[in-house]
């Protein structure tokens, strides 16, 4: 049995314990760690397992085997810093740091401690449709990629102001993950541009980007998109096409249409994928095998990169030339 | 030119005014003809043609090539047999008759006159779907046929006595007719079963008919679907199956779902399944050449026995064999 | 944790042992048992655990707190009794018995023995598709429930010697179920049909029944669809209709089409369901309370009259009544 | 009765005299005429009417109504104004010309001339899901307008030596064109990309053009895209979208999966466009008030205008301002 502690008692880190407790034999909530105690209490009691207020002595208890970040954006670098410290295996909801220096110092961290150890929250990698499309390119069954389609769509912001800056860090990382890991290489360029909206909402972003590989990748991120939350990508080959399809159980006849329901945020849409994530982390955390599918600190690097340029893009107007360190042989 | 007369200013004969009008070149609307003086004045006055209240004197009429019968239903043997007396041909609206003994007696006629003069108004053998379900059991796709399952549902019945035997009578003969046309072959035997309603509308009506050739054919008729006009219809082989599609231009996403209309009625589904059907009258016409998928007055006999023995079913509560004459040389 | 017991190696049963250790927190693989030892040994020994043969000795185990029956259907109600003598809670895999005595048996035991015992292998309740079709139905979105229409294909049969007779009897209780659950009444008649194949493969099954509320169950058992396992299901009411779709999570275009896949069993399609059930059957075992969508001995009981008088409809030609007893208080 | 000539008889022209033979009544096709005679000969005679080699003199005869001119694209301008001096409407298929500076030639005699006279072949503005698309836009059911995103596929390039710039300049317009009448504004600025293929065909192209109403179009322009021909578009809204479905009759089951064919070119998807277009040409001749949803002199100038900063976006890499002479008073 494996003892793990999940850090951050939000959305996410309720999730996260949830997926513990009811979908993830091998492994015990040992402990929910949120600043925030009331919060920590309400979800450790939830699955009748501890609360604690302070991650730096959950991180270093003898009965934790391994961790679980998901607390706010900007401590998931310094709190996977110590678990590489403390010689624990981490699954970091991305991102790792909207910072490239910051991951590149996780990354030499974890490069001194000696093996892998850091495994990010980029679960999209784990999804069937992405599992499929990528299967069908490495199969040749599409011939030679040549584009991606990506379309990104929220009901509404979680934050009144929200920014078409905070469209690219916040939601578009996924995107740019998921495209980096189906296509197998890496951004060279982006352009970003963003329509008007008639009201005071974030208005969609979307961007071009260009790979190594001479692919073209379009990423729409629309987080005030109204009508569902509805995640689309099309990966166009030389020979043929393949696409995600819209998900739902039934469609219903009524009132002259028949429609299918959209969901109203991601967790129904990826719980799988959730699932999947996880049991591959409790794998690599078993046998210290890094994950096939897995998203590592590199990742974590080359998406915080991306995004920084694609800010860049937006607030010059100017395609954005995208410069990475080279690959250390350690993440190879 | 072909000049064509329509008998009977309704719904439908103000339609195939129209289609003669906007969408069949070759043909003239001569004469618009309903026992109502001024229902047949302003589908005539439309169209800038001339209107006219006596069926039997517009089918002598010398300039009056052939003729479209569109008119109440009883009247459609009588008016056919009229029209092969003045050796006009004729496009009759379904059913030839309710009655398979009139059926005969129109048989007899034409045959007596010497050549083909009645087609039926079964415009589906002409649609889009069953031309491709019909093309894939040809080619062997499919393997050989098993069942076929169709559904005939419409928002409401057009009069609210409207009852299950007339489901069988009115409604059930365009998925009788073209069911044969598909899989060539004859019925042997049908089944009836109603559910209940909660209201005074009439209920569905689901039958189980069997063929010749070992086939199942399932069909509902749903009056009174109330969501919208929509027809289905599956063919199953022994190597796998083929389905109509439900044909939408476009979907909408809007207010947590994603919805494609239906239509209210069967104009907007068939039109281009009538455009066809017409213009191979028009060559039957010319050519004197029966169409290959048009449907004969023997289809129209075959329709009214199957009705019949529908209705049968449907009050005894007992399945009912189907006998038909044999097959007269002169429809082979 | 719930130390569960599996009886039965072969693919249900290795799917439970492998859905126990990979999907069921809470749930420990305490021993699998199979009269063939070899085959014991190779499910045990892949999830780490215990094999044994004899599955009376298992079920009296001290360190068996609940027990999964996935072994030859005769020996369901068997296994089901010992389970109710031993005080301990069983999920049994569907059919409870082919014989409604049978089933009477294990109801009159479980009744006896104070409370309840056994929880059927119907998974489709919990299937999602399901669930939204009784929730539109309960919610009053469709109007009162007049039809539903269900098809059940699978690639091909299991054995060559497969009947119209076995289809009724090891297919279709999963569609009488999963129907008397959506709608929540009971069967009062069937009949059943079946086409004629051009070979010695069995031929597919149509049957339509009526229930206790007047509606129309129609149901399509279709063992040798070659195409693919495919199962569809549609609710019609007075004011709507829902409609299972075809799940897949990815659309191919190639060579001048675009196509869906379709799987070569039940278990992808049904893996949701699967975990939701044994999910419900552990909170069954920890509370005694039994699972508001679970499926009892009384529901077995009704899927074996409806499936003797489908038998027996198929074998005359003849609509059969269903009979049933009352139900017990016990079962309310 | 509308006399008509159609100029070119190549692919598009035979298909508009089909058109005007099969499906057009009131008009009359006639004469046939083409640089190459034989060519010329072949389609007039499959439609029993005469053939013609020089343009100017059949413009310019006494029993032609009105003009269709399909014939290259270097004639249509000069053609066009042979049509506007001899005082005969033209119906001219897209693009009027590739020069912006010949467009405004065309529009200034059309000026002169006193009235509209020219009608260009931008067929998609009658294409039902276009209608669809702008009705709910017009209608407010999407809130205002953010993007639309356009795919262009076609299976091969028709010539081997195809370009990106020709795929700007012959198959974008359509695009260019339906976008600005579906959106009802101009375009201001064009960046245009291009992957690399591993072959030496032409790879597709993707531009972002951006409106005078602060919108994005994104443009897809795929020319060999190899799996069939495929035309997709979204219009997104702030409160909605609103997508064309894929058209296709029927899906068949077969081998392992659903599919549903693509069709090997725009014949099908557009014929009803062609025949509502070429019907509202006519009604143009009859009755001299322009089509509300016809495409105008002033629309070919617009599109060539576009097309033209679009090679030049993707010639620099940079994106290119749009600029356009004030709209004249006599194409409001």
């Amino acid at each position: 049995m494996i003892r793990l502690a999940v850090i951050g008692a939000g959305l996410m880190g309720a999730d996260h314990a949830r997926i513990i407790a009811e979908e993830l034999p091998g492994a015990a909530l040992q402990v929910v760690c949120d600043r925030d105690a009331t919060r920590a209490k309400a979800v450790a009691e939830a699955w009748g397992t501890e609360a604690a207020s302070d991650p730096e002595a959950v991180i270093a208890r003898k009965d934790v085997d391994a961790v679980i970040v998901a607390s706010p954006d900007f401590t998931h670098a310094p709190l996977s810093m110590a678990c590489i410290r403390a010689g624990k295996k981490v699954l970091c909801e991305k991102p790792l740091s909207q910072s490239p220096l910051e991951c590149r110092d996780v990354m030499e961290a974890e490069e001194s401690s000696g093996g892998r150890q850091v495994m990010l929250g980029f679960m999209r990698r784990f999804d069937q449709a992405y599992v499929e499309m990528k299967a069908a390119l490495d199969q040749g069954r599409l011939g030679r990629a040549l584009m991606m389609h990506n379309f990104h769509r929220n009901v509404a912001t979680p934050a009144a102001d929200f920014t078409g800056a905070m469209a690219i860090t916040n939601s578009a990382p996924h995107e740019f993950d998921v495209v980096r890991h189906v296509l197998g290489c890496e951004y060279t360029a982006i352009s970003a541009f963003q329509p008007r909206r008639s009201d005071a909402l974030v208005a969609p972003v979307v961007m071009v980007l260009e790979t190594s590989s001479g692919q073209l990748v379009n990423i729409e991120i629309n987080n005030n998109a109204a009508y569902g939350y509805d995640v689309r990508a099309e990966l166009v080959g030389e020979a043929g096409s393949i696409a995600m399809n819209q998900l739902a159980y039934t469609s219903a006849d009524h009132a002259m249409a028949q429609a299918r329901a959209y969901e109203a945020d991601w967790r129904g849409r990826y719980a799988e994928a959730y699932r999947r994530q996880n049991r591959a982390f409790l794998s690599f955390v078993a046998t210290g095998v890094f994950p096939a599918s897995g998203s590592s600190s590199w990742d974590g690097y080359a998406a915080a990169v991306v995004a920084e340029a694609g800010v860049r893009a937006l607030k010059t107007g100017q395609r954005q030339p995208i410069t990475m360190i080279a690959k250390p042989e350690f993440y190879k």
